[in-house]
């Protein structure tokens, strides 16, 4: 089965991409093994998976309890994150057991932070069940619930033990949130791997039809890459901001929609075209890679413009975002498709863009323009 | 002016004793400088001294604001943590500000945890305005808040940056609150250091009346031997047990009460005579150092004994305790005055205690027996 380990000293831990693991891998069962084991979902993956993991669980659990939580990003706050601890102290869990986060994005962040800071941190394990959370979220350890006033406001970094991306889980996955996903994969080749984003445009087909080769590989060169820049700047104090290529963008267009009426990497897929836009524009990249681009983006089945917002609302959303240092937000570009660069931008030409990227005459505001 | 270091490795920071440290200590403005700074108070300690060191703030921080919480153990909840996060979010507040937290261990505790989480970690001060602060929360890392269900539940170890003990906030700080506070310092020497303990009765009516010099040693000689615990063992895996001398009765005579009705070092207090109680009836300790403590807890101002409950009420409540594995606790027991032991113990032996130890003909239930 293929595996790759994320390098962070005493906190390494490995991810493994195949099939069949949710019905038993054996690093899974000895982490479970004699301790309180709570399983963290939502009520859309629950009744899909859970009783396939928890049947696998028992035997080998000292306790087993499943937590199931409301599916979407609306419910990632804490009155629902507060559910996973009333669950646990009811349960007495204590400072040994072990949180298994099956799911998405959402749950894996919330579960993770739960984890993160129940009786002031547990170990936890992650079962990613999309596409998005095995690419992305899977690797870094950034955990963390939304506040009213921006998103994945409170949160920890706290690593998993374990990540186990099962690929028959991508088999229910909806149409929509595997392009999704495929924005994240996009990404890693566009920033740091021009090989690989040259094999998934080729691939593109294949991998939205559900082909497990195809998506294990991309699962398995998304992590690695990931994995190499993490291991580098795990705490996000430098290189590690190039992940955020495209989510300046993004974040405000998910803010300013409400969470939840595009998906995450929706978001970022427009995103990342607008931040190619921007990187043409200041001359670190040629038209025709960002054609390139923005043709495999669409081609992922994603949006390439932004809400029909006028520059100036851009600029209020982009300058609440986190990585925003004191209203003065940084970009990631491309210097090359491959290649990723980080700077502050001349606010003309950030305008620019903004006027170029949102949707006008082509779409309706509010609906993702693929 | 005295000073320590908590050796952590790049986590190590200074505590430095004495007084004056509120109207501008020179590493405090060294970290303020041009940054984003939150003082966290409450509405007690903030009018008595946040005015005083917003003015040594002000000239160097690029931003300055307060927050002021509800006072109290009760409070020490998620909705009031929340309030941090919006002011911090309000005033957009970046990854580089600096929470200063002034207040004793509940303002600690809940502006730590904030820095934990706000933004997924940054950096604070502890400028702990009571004895109990100042020689318990101001090392080791631990932060959080209370849960319906337990105390300190959610949390993290997130270490301050700098701690500053003013011994001039004591002046106005009230003699339960003092006396709670020596409940950790007899403590320190119980567990480690006899000399100390000596020391520490002899010096008892100084230090009840509020003596600068001898409390600046004190404070310093309690932080030094927490200090040593917690270096050798930062996330408590074994040894840091140590220093819950007298905390797994004490938990329970909190959480039984409701929090607050007693302050957390009258309940050690008084758990500490239990557990000395228990050490004596398991032929750890001499009856005579057992007599010895429960005399200097007395002197201290402190209950020594605990409320009227039946044994089956204080079991009840300790297996609930987040230092229980699994509804067994640990209990830390005195091997003669000035040496800690972590061992389980016999039930017998535990409900002989209980039944000894709390307030029968001796005081009413509920009050605290002094």
């Amino acid at each position: 089965m293929p595996e790759l380990i994320v390098e962070l000293g005493a906190r390494s831990y490995p991810i493994v991409v195949g099939s069949g693991l949710l019905a038993g891998e054996p690093r899974l069962l000895e982490l479970a093994r004699a301790r309180q084991v709570a399983i963290v979902t939502n009520e859309t993956v629950g009744p899909l998976f859970a009783s396939r993991l928890a049947r696998s669980l028992r035997p080998v659990a000292a306790q087993l309890l499943t937590v199931s939580l409301p599916d979407g990003e609306a419910h990632k706050d804490w009155p629902t994150l507060n559910r996973v601890f009333d669950a646990l102290l009811g349960a007495r869990f204590d400072r040994k057991a072990l949180i298994v986060a099956l799911g998405g994005g959402v749950v894996g962040d919330m579960a993770g932070f739960a984890a993160a800071v129940y009786q002031r941190g547990i170990d936890f394990v992650q079962l990613p069940t999309t596409l998005l959370a095995m690419v992305d979220s899977s690797v870094g350890g950034k955990t963390g619930v939304n506040h009213p006033l921006g998103k994945n406001m409170v949160g920890a970094f706290h690593q998993p033990r374990l990540v186990l991306a099962d690929v028959d889980t991508l088999s229910t996955l909806p149409a929509r949130e595997l392009s999704a996903g495929l924005a994240e994969v996009i990404k890693h080749g566009a920033i740091a791997d021009r090989a690989y984003f040259d094999a998934v445009a080729a691939a593109m087909a294949r991998l939205r039809a559900g082909d497990a080769a195809e998506l294990t590989a991309a699962i398995v060169r998304s992590c690695e890459i990931k994995a190499e820049v993490v291991a580098r700047d795990e705490r996000e104090s430098g290189l590690r901001a190039i992940l955020n290529f495209g989510h300046t963008f993004g974040h405000a267009i998910e803010a300013g929609m409400g969470y939840g009426q595009w998906l995450h990497g929706e978001a970022v897929g427009a995103g990342m075209v607008m931040a190619a836009e921007l990187s043409a524009r200041l001359g670190h990249m040629q038209r025709s890679e960002f054609e390139r681009l923005r043709a495999v983006v669409a081609a992922a089945g994603l949006p390439v413009e932004g809400p029909d917002w006028p520059a100036g609302r851009y600029l209020e959303l982009m300058s609440t975002d986190k990585k925003a240092e004191r209203g003065t937000p940084r970009f990631v570009l491309l210097q090359g498709l491959g290649r990723a660069l980080l700077s502050r931008v001349p606010e003309d030409a950030l305008i620019a863009t903004l006027e170029a990227c949102a949707a006008g005459a082509l779409g309706a505001a509010g609906a993702p323009v693929r």
